[in-house]
């Protein structure tokens, strides 16, 4: 493996050790952050880009600002490798050891007194500092607050609203813009041409958003120059008014592939330093392939087609390529959902075919907008959903065990769950050529599988369940990626001499309640497995409408909890998820009957 | 009654009809529908101060433009009424047999070609039309975009992310502000600085935040002059790029009442025209004094209490006169609930007590921050959600009816429904002082109640649900408001027989599961009852706990859908959730019973 030397920043504790630094030493720091951040994310994978390019900024803060008494609140907070290095962390970026102690975002639990808040999700930092600043102000206390944001989360409704009611508490408050130019991909909007013109006129330009909102203003042309930022933050320290920091940096600064490709290094899995290239490829088969192959084919060939990115276009394959051959049909609403999805239904009620691939952790800053903007309004379109469920990302910032909750919890919105490959193409190509419903398309992430049943096309006859397999005494409906699941623990069933009824519900925003009653003649005990919170899921749904039938429920999932930096495998065994372990529980539950239960089943043959 | 004379606008169809009209007969239109304006709510109340401010704006709008070919967006579309009576709804206004057929917003079922959207809640517009303008471009379409917003909608983080998408379409993109230097109370963000200097400068100051959007802009100096608002459309009529028109305007335009106290007029219930004065004056007890009261004590004698309004801070009885009394304590965010939960969590953080309350349905617009910016991090404050439930507001597009699917979905939220003055006063007062939760208290709505049992102060332990009256065969659960529906059931069912147990679960976020096992004993059915939409409620957990127990269950409460402009009491009976008609559907859930859960009740005897 490469050879680093940490010698400086190893014995790093806390911000006092590099105060009494000189600022030729804060540079060797600087760099050999820099190789500890590629060393940690080489290995384990992580945010590259943004940390490189922040480095100088984070440790001239620390040098000139004094944590924990002055806030420092960072935004998104995957950008705060270099703040962890100094305060204490460092083992978990030059320890491989120690990688699994430090946490990807400011973590409070990791660090009570430096990592504020989790801030895991982009545009919170200003708006959380606000509330600090007054909660200063009110109480009497003298600390500086600083927010430190990317140009890329500028965009989102969180960060300008923060903006607005920042200026106006008139009170020490700095805003420190990290400006590298980019997103996860390029930024689009206007505010951004905004701030090229800053770059490009030093500062000087007029029309300025960041006066426009009511701050004063600072601008550093050098960002990735320790001596010109430490100069800037020493000029705003203890300010008594709010005022930004305008600090131009390059995103992966240092890494000449990370400088070569930014938006494909924004995060990166596994790599080889010395060539950047992928340790592992991995070739299987992939539901994410479907859906970006139906994308492109609609985009390039339906002149009604448009296609909507909130900026995770990465996350679905829309790499540059791709999006300039979308060309006018390819819109960017920058880190935005909330206008992702008002712009989808914007353009669905103006006749267009819409798509919007978005993941379901960010789908939320949009709950509101899902609910008065389209579920209720005359616009037909396709929403597809990633990163959904126990595969999706396995932090707790970014879990997406909520979706169903949230979204079954609007009217009007037809939220499909597809099985399997053949079933992910059928409802996507209905969801997007039908123009009745607000559809809804949860990408499956468990397992990549095949039909073994006739799929269907249609899937206007809403709520309407699929059984697949008949049996008795027991129903099991497997939604989405875990039908497999219910197929499986029916083969465990079976072994002990239970003919299970399978079901595959394809909807998991209403519940087929013919059917539901339908089982009560064979059945015993109806059972829902769904890859998602069980609270206000799907399965407490199933089990509402099986309360008043005499058979009995279980309704089985993940329980509602922030789980954190979790393994899959090993998660989904903790919660008694595995086939065995779930038929177990069945049989428990069919033999917990008491006698007069059993006096049922006989009377049910 | 006040007599007017509504001669000109009574034959109006279309905007055909207004488009053949001389500057002098529109300016008596405009007078007219000033009248027309108070006439309709004067008797049914509304929204009178934006309706009469933007009176000569929206005709001018449908003088130069050519609607529905051209798109008029309106938001927040209660302010669309003189577009209503432009586009053949102006019975709606002038004659009471209609004014049930208008609804307060604009409405695609009213007017498919006029009314776009329902747009109801505020700050959507320039999103939803960025999706209009794109969908026009890919289909070759040309007509004009226009989005109309008040100043009070801007700075919702909604409708600042559509100006950054907005402005980077590069096509025809008119986004009119009606300017009246209000919200629903005033505006106290940065950005309204920027606003007035514009006004101030007649439109010349620089730093304007339209142009730092990326927008071309126009400034209107009197928005309330015909002449001058059609010349200005005329201008912009066609453009082949985005430009902002801002109009400077006076909310609560030529009604002297309405002029003096702009806050006040923002909404009205029935009052009398000539003196402004209300036509009722509700004498009776209120739950919601008893949050004002509690919410000025601990404002004004806590020195670390800190209270957020996002805006509507007369939705809960913060007049001005109380808002300067807290002073410092009181912190205004405008329209901005995502800034609202994040303020409030960065304050909580910061040592300050926090108090937020906040509409149900706005708050809607904060689920990401309730769940990333508060829940999860170690920032305990106390929330308090209003406009809950049936007697919430009963407009499609403000239903308190997801408040307890979506809060509930949330880990870490401790939501809490009192279900009577004693109750609300201990809930909110240990929320408030606890320093370990982050809580959310449910306004009561439904009726004034006292309790019937001892009521705690300490709720630490949590989901302990309260036994207050113990019976046999059936455990009726009634949750906050509908507790009282509860006691009025077993009342009914006394009559029949049925000595019915009854439960204040107090916790709407999680479940009692002992107690719903200890049922197991002597029950055979557990209903719920709460006020809110039943999917993904708090009725639906507990049918799940039910499930595996052999008790059948009844979760009940409101399906979801959109319901709109209902009556309470209506829908209640609608809904089958009236006392008598619960008792009778249990009554057929336990008759429903087959023989051998006959042999169960002996059984369990």
């Amino acid at each position: 493996m490469t050879q680093f030397n940490f010698d400086l920043i190893k014995n790093i504790k806390s911000p006092a050790d590099i105060k009494k630094m000189t600022v030729g030493e804060l540079c060797r720091v600087a760099k050999e952050m820099r190789d500890a951040i590629l060393y940690r994310t080489s290995l384990i994978s992580g945010h590259v880009g943004s940390n490189l390019g922040d480095t100088e900024t984070v440790i001239a803060l620390h040098y000139v600002f004094d944590a924990p008494t002055d806030k420092l609140v960072f935004d998104v907070s995957h950008q705060a490798f270099v703040h962890k290095m100094i305060t204490g962390r460092v083992d978990g970026f030059i320890n491989p050891d120690s990688f699994a102690n430090v946490g990807e975002y400011t973590i409070p639990t990791e660090s009570p007194e430096y990592d504020l808040f989790y801030a895991g999700h982009t545009s919170p930092s200003i708006s959380l500092c606000s509330g600090i600043a007054r909660a200063r102000d009110i109480m009497r206390e003298k600390y500086n607050v600083v927010a430190i944001i990317g140009d890329g989360s500028l965009s989102g409704g969180e960060a300008l609203e923060g903006l607005n009611v920042a200026a106006s508490l008139k009170s020490n408050f700095i805003v420190v813009v990290i400006d590298n130019d980019m997103a996860i991909a390029p930024n689009t909007g206007g505010l951004y041409e905004g701030l090229k013109e800053l770059r490009d006129t030093n500062g000087t330009a007029t029309d300025n958003i960041f006066k426009a909102f009511g701050f004063d203003y600072l601008y550093v042309a050098e960002g990735n120059n320790l001596n010109a930022v430490i100069e800037a933050f020493r000029q705003v320290k203890d300010t008594d008014h709010p005022v930004v920091v305008h600090v131009n940096t390059q995103k992966g600064e240092g890494y000449a592939p990370a400088e070569r490709d930014r938006e494909y290094w924004h995060y990166s899995a596994p790599f080889d330093i010395p060539t950047g290239n992928p340790v592992h490829i991995s070739e299987a088969p992939d539901y994410s392939d479907i859906l970006l192959d139906f994308i492109m084919d609609k985009g390039t060939n339906d002149p009604r087609s448009l296609i909507i990115s909130s900026a995770t276009p990465g996350a679905f394959g829309l790499d540059a390529e791709k999006r300039s051959r979308l060309g006018k049909h390819y819109l960017s609403v920058d880190i935005a959902e909330q206008t992702g999805v008002a712009a989808m239904a914007g353009a669905a009620r103006a006749g267009a075919k819409v798509i919007y691939p978005v993941m379901a952790t960010f789908l939320q800053r949009a709950y509101d907008q899902l609910m008065e903007d389209w579920a209720m309004d005359p616009s037909p379109a396709l929403m597809v959903t990633g990163g959904t469920g126990i595969c999706g990302i396995p932090d707790q910032t970014h879990l997406g065990f909520w979706d169903i909750p949230y979204i079954t919890s609007i009217p009007d919105i037809v939220y499909l769950a597809p099985a399997n490959a053949e079933e992910l193409k059928a409802m996507l190509e209905w969801g997007y050529e039908q123009r009745e419903h607000k559809v809804a398309v949860r990408m499956p992430e468990l397992s990549y599988e095949h039909a073994d049943y006739a799929v269907d096309t249609d899937y206007s006859d809403l709520n309407r369940f699929k059984i697949t397999r008949k049996g008795s005494r027991v129903a099991l409906i497997g939604a989405g990626d875990f039908y497999i699941q219910a197929v499986k623990v029916a083969g465990k069933l079976a072994q002990s001499g239970i003919d299970t009824t399978v079901i595959n519900p394809r909807f998991v925003s209403g519940v087929d309640k013919a059917m539901i009653e339908s089982l009560k003649a064979e059945h015993e005990l109806v059972v829902t497995l769904e890859d998602g919170s069980v609270e206000g899921g799907f399965g407490q749904r199933v089990a509402a409408a099986v309360g008043p039938t005499g058979m009995k429920s279980l309704s089985l999932g993940i329980p509602k909890h922030f789980y954190d930096r979790y393994d899959a495998k090993e998660l989904m065994t903790q919660l008694g998820l595995d086939p065995e372990q779930i038929a177990s529980v069945i049989l428990t539950t069919l033999n917990a009957e008491s006698t007069d239960a059993g006096l049922r089943n006989m009377h049910t043959r």
